[in-house]
């Protein structure tokens, strides 16, 4: 099962510690330079803050709730944050959103035929997630022009089969793997197209927060009156992952029906009391607490981290056009505004062998795009994340994978 | 999908609030009296422990390796404290035990006609946990006096339906819900069939340090020698369910086969990445930092704890005798000799219903067995726990149960 997520996770384990001295663009988990703000006095003050709030609250270090403690604070923060009209009896705390991806999915196609639609590429835990609980995945290419009439197609092709599209997994947002956003015209039309085939779109939102340059695109969940969006949020990017806290915000009105999403919320509680019982209070406290002395945004506790992930950004950018320019006929990249991540489009297979020639000879490490597809129509591609380096790696590693490139491709000429 | 667990968890939680002064004997979550020994100094002792151990460790705030930074103390810890042989490299740190049942029984029972097999009553998370695997469960009596002869039958009758017994849960040290302990003899008996017939043992055992007399039987996995048995742990009630840290130990050579357990705990990790990436590092830090302070044992840390669920236990079986040996003719009930919890046998039905007249007019609040059961074999029966509530409340809770069960009775007549 699900083997491409755990090849990926295997190989950036593998190389990094194959090529100790090899930097890094494939890892993208968040940066740690600014973690002091996380330090042992902010842990304390925020759980200190929480009980001060909640004074008649349970005890932290005890079992707790299903459904979490902090639902009302998160509730806060996703509509302050990000214009989502969120309830606290409608979100269901998680151990990370990783938990959030698998409960959604199990609880969504819990029938024989029931499938899961998401792009290709796309994050490999969502889809590992999927076969995990047993759920089929039907791919829509990422490269389509047109998603919503690419899901109308899906759909129609899975009905001819005897199967249902029940949910459709999106990052719209500054995308893992690819970076890429989708337009607001697009949301609505994927909206209307879901609305109308009763598909629920789960929208995973790790990296809206972290938006460099341009006006904010609303969040799928901000735009959506019929009740189509399930929101997954987590705070493993914009605190930290030690936390393991994400989010399941519900619609009101599941696809219109104001029972659907007590049912649903039933299903994802009965599930999550057998994975994880609950979430840690304490994590939830820490959790809670941060949002309190924030007044629930966590616009400026970010801040250092969006200015150094901005810099990270422009550096990637400005040495791939310094060092690859001269073959742009062939190599191509994407800008996004925002996010962890962007593709390179090469016009060679970079698979593993290709990756581990890369990290050996030339001291860089990316990652194959082909770990987020499930055929080969990524095999020419690659990730770069520029979350975790620091700017003087990025530009020695964009130089390292120039270097990799123009040498591949001389030997292929 | 699992109504059972979610039945038993919606009872507790609904008479808890309907009932808010009835004395619950329900709830069997750990007491929280000495929690003070967990209080915020300890946990940053213990962090700081930790990394002064692992000066080289990687940030506790980031992601981290998906089977644990402290599987090594852990491993020592259950050799110590449990006698089991347990190797670093054979421990996966899991986000509690719950999720080491969840993972355990989904790896295990892969194929469609794999079957769990489970005593009756038992664990309803276990039960859960399997069904929500889409795993189905094979009842065993649990008043079986042989249990070994109906491990066999009941493969024997799978097999007759073309399916195959894979696993077997089994609490044989202070069962939750029922209190029993198998004795050494069942257990090597119990070893040798499920060697023979190779079906792995999932030895969970939350309560094994909790004896309040007697000599220890030793774990199964202490046991073993055919490689049969995955022993489950959970640091939930030895130091707090907040910390949602526990642990799976693979044998060394799984049913003799030294590849077999890597092969398992290649699925086993593959498996939890997608539900949970990695068990905080904060979280495992604290447990391994008061492993370390404790050198390995928690004997000593539990002491305090021990003693009271001491206390309680006797108080409890000093009512119950004071109070019901009048009526010992039609209800009876064991004496553990550890854990948290003990089985009263009725003359008469106890299910939701009369649990809540038991609550509205006697105060008290009892855990109808049937929740632990998949048939009506366990319909009156109840299972009370000595965990929680004080010895005041026990007292009280005990009479009231009394004189609820008088009442019932002369009722009946």
């Amino acid at each position: 099962m699900c083997n491409r997520y755990a090849t990926a996770i295997r190989f950036l384990n593998e190389v990094a510690d194959d090529y100790p001295h090899a930097i890094s663009l494939a890892a993208g988990q968040p940066t740690s330079q600014f973690w002091e703000q996380m330090d042992t006095a902010t842990i304390l003050d925020a759980v200190s803050t929480y009980q001060r709030h909640r004074p008649k609250g349970n005890d932290l270090l005890q079992y707790g709730p299903t459904a979490g403690i902090i639902g009302d604070l998160v509730a806060e923060h996703l509509r302050i944050d990000e214009g989502i009209h969120a309830a606290a009896d409608r979100v269901l705390i998680t151990a990370g959103c990783q938990e959030a991806l698998h409960l959604s999915i199990s609880s969504l196609c819990e029938t024989s035929g029931d499938v899961l639609l998401a792009l290709n590429p796309t994050y490999a835990g969502a889809v590992g997630a999927a076969r995990a609980c047993g759920v089929d995945v039907c791919s829509i290419p990422g490269s389509t022009p047109n998603l919503p009439e690419a899901i109308r197609e899906a759909c129609t092709a899975l009905h001819a089969e005897g199967r249902r599209a029940k949910a459709l997994y999106l990052i719209p947002t500054f995308d893992n793997p690819t970076g890429r956003t989708l337009g607001i015209e697009e949301r609505m039309a994927v909206l209307d197209v879901c609305a109308e085939l009763r598909i629920i779109i789960l929208e995973d939102n790790p990296y809206g927060m972290f938006r460099y340059e341009g006006e904010p695109v609303p969040a799928m969940a901000a735009l959506d009156s019929d009740g189509c969006v399930i929101y997954l949020s987590t705070f493993s990017k914009t605190l930290a992952p030690t936390l393991r806290v994400g989010a399941i915000a519900l619609p009101e009105r599941l696809l219109g029906d104001g029972a659907a999403h007590r049912n649903l919320q039933d299903k994802l509680l009965s599930r999550k009391s057998l994975i994880s019982i609950n979430t840690s209070q304490l994590s939830q406290a820490i959790v809670g607490g941060i949002l309190l002395k924030q007044q629930y945004t966590l616009r400026r506790w970010i801040e250092p981290a969006l200015n150094w992930y901005n810099i990270n950004r422009d550096t990637m950018l400005e040495h791939l056009d310094a060092h690859l320019s001269s073959c742009s006929r062939y190599v191509n990249w994407n800008r996004p505004a925002g996010g962890f991540f962007l593709t390179v489009n090469l016009p060679f297979r970079f698979d593993t062998k290709t990756a581990l020639a890369c990290a050996a000879q030339h001291g860089v490490i990316a990652m194959p795009m082909s770990f987020f597809s499930s055929d080969d129509s990524q095999d020419k591609a690659l990730r770069l994340s520029f979350s975790h380096a620091n700017p003087q790696q990025i530009a020695d590693g964009i130089r390292g994978l120039a270097s990799y490139i123009e040498r591949h491709m001389e030997e292929a000429a």
